[in-house]
């Protein structure tokens, strides 16, 4: 609460200064511009003295750097950039390639119960067009007391962003597609764990196979009763309740190391890229 | 033993070609000419089609990629100038630093039972002089016997490479002696593991003094009896016995992922880059 009152006081600052950004630009292609993450306003983690985006980027995909609520404030056009252009795409197809040769490595025994687990957002569905046009996620202004929630530190429950996922419009990350079919083809079926909540499962659903991902076991969502939880938390208890009823978690792919740290992790665990955001 | 007859053939056919190479240059000081891994001669992991020696980096030291043998031929010049550059001083810091942070929210007891382990090689002590010069450990040619030995993927035991470590001049890696000196001064005690054997104690022992690190609560080499375990399995042996012992593991450093992964890691765990060579 006192968090919400320190928010209602630089929404008054800043409000007048950088609300006349929120206008959304239309675009027939990439590369889209780059939006600040954030105005440049004092937001933003600090990047030590002398030391680089690129070392503050490999920090945050290695798990040295935790807990952290924002891209330091220098790095946000360098974080657009690279997840824009053909870097993200590389690092994310280097990870899905080692999944797929994995996969094939592994001798199904044909009983219904290999499964392969995936995350959502950033993993199966990209969000960039949403980051990419709206600051990407944390200065989107639609009005005024939207902007004062999204002044906080809560990117992931925003009212913008679930606007967004609700228009079911998210594309396919390629790679995380390609490997899907390729799984299908191999024999193994595929569980969803996200932490998108049950009153979005049928735009999920939809989203979902609109772009390819056509079938699949189970696609598991937070509950009421599970909004406490962290996301390792609430997908350590998923997975475990999946080995309980007897399937076999040969992979696990996210691009959060809470989708493959915790309990009954599974046979080999894939992290894909992600210096946008961290969920704990 | 089919794999040491292949060496002999491919050491037939490359030894005349390229053991001029192996005169050892001197240089006063950095940057130190960019050595090739190995020879350009096939050997190597393969780089997949239009994918970048950046992303293959990230696959590494996100433990995406695992199990590899060595750095592909055409990454090896890109991480030469990784090594040598300042880039890799900058990511060892990023993760230096974040253990300091993490180290001083800590409370202490003051009952001497607080560790934080360390692992030595590319961790405490830097091999890159001995990388730097001999082509990163691969083609270190000191006579022909030790020249088909090297041209195997064993890097870590080879005669050259433990000549180098019996000379007792390998640096400090200097951001760890810099969060050594600091969690010493914050009541820390500090326990190396390493994968080193039992009859090198002597010398590291040596080697770490000179180079700053003055005392430490414990140091554990491989015994012959652990010649068979991973890094992982002897890693988890040792920080389990500690744990036995009543100590309280905080923290846990290391190059390697199988220096932090495993059983009893620490409250938290910290990787320092390395792309030049991968122990399970």
């Amino acid at each position: 609460m006192e968090r919400f009152s320190l928010f209602i006081l630089l929404a008054t600052l800043f409000s007048a200064t950088y609300c006349h950004s929120s206008s959304v630009e239309r675009h027939g292609g990439l590369p889209l511009p780059i939006h600040l993450l954030r105005p440049n306003s004092g937001f933003g983690g600090e990047l030590p003295k002398g030391l680089s985006c690129n070392s503050w980027r490999l920090a945050v995909e290695t798990n040295n750097l935790r807990y952290w609520k924002t891209v330091p404030a220098e790095c946000e056009n360098y974080v657009g950039h690279y997840m824009l252009g053909l870097h993200y795409r590389q690092d994310s197809k280097y990870v899905t390639l080692e999944a797929a040769k994995y996969a094939k490595s592994i001798k199904l025994t044909g009983d219904g119960k290999d499964i392969w687990v995936f995350d959502i957002d950033e993993t199966s569905l990209s969000d960039l067009p949403y980051y990419a046009t709206h600051g990407f996620g944390h200065f989107y202004v639609p009005n005024f007391f939207t902007s004062l929630y999204d002044l906080g530190a809560k990117p992931y429950n925003s009212t913008a962003f679930n606007a967004w996922v609700d228009t079911g419009k998210a594309p396919a990350l390629p790679e995380t597609l390609k490997l899907y079919k390729h799984l299908k083809a191999l024999g193994f079926k595929v569980v969803y764990i996200t932490g998108r909540e049950e009153n979005r499962r049928d735009i999920t659903r939809k989203n979902l196979h609109a772009v390819g991902y056509k079938n699949w076991e189970k696609l598991l969502l937070k509950q009421p009763s599970d909004s406490k939880k962290t996301a390792t938390m609430f997908k350590s208890e998923k997975r475990a309740m999946l080995v309980k009823q007897g399937y076999r978690i040969w992979g696990n792919i996210g691009d959060q190391w809470s989708d493959i740290l915790g309990t009954d992790i599974g046979g080999k665990t894939f992290k894909l890229p992600d210096p946008m955001y961290y969920i704990s």
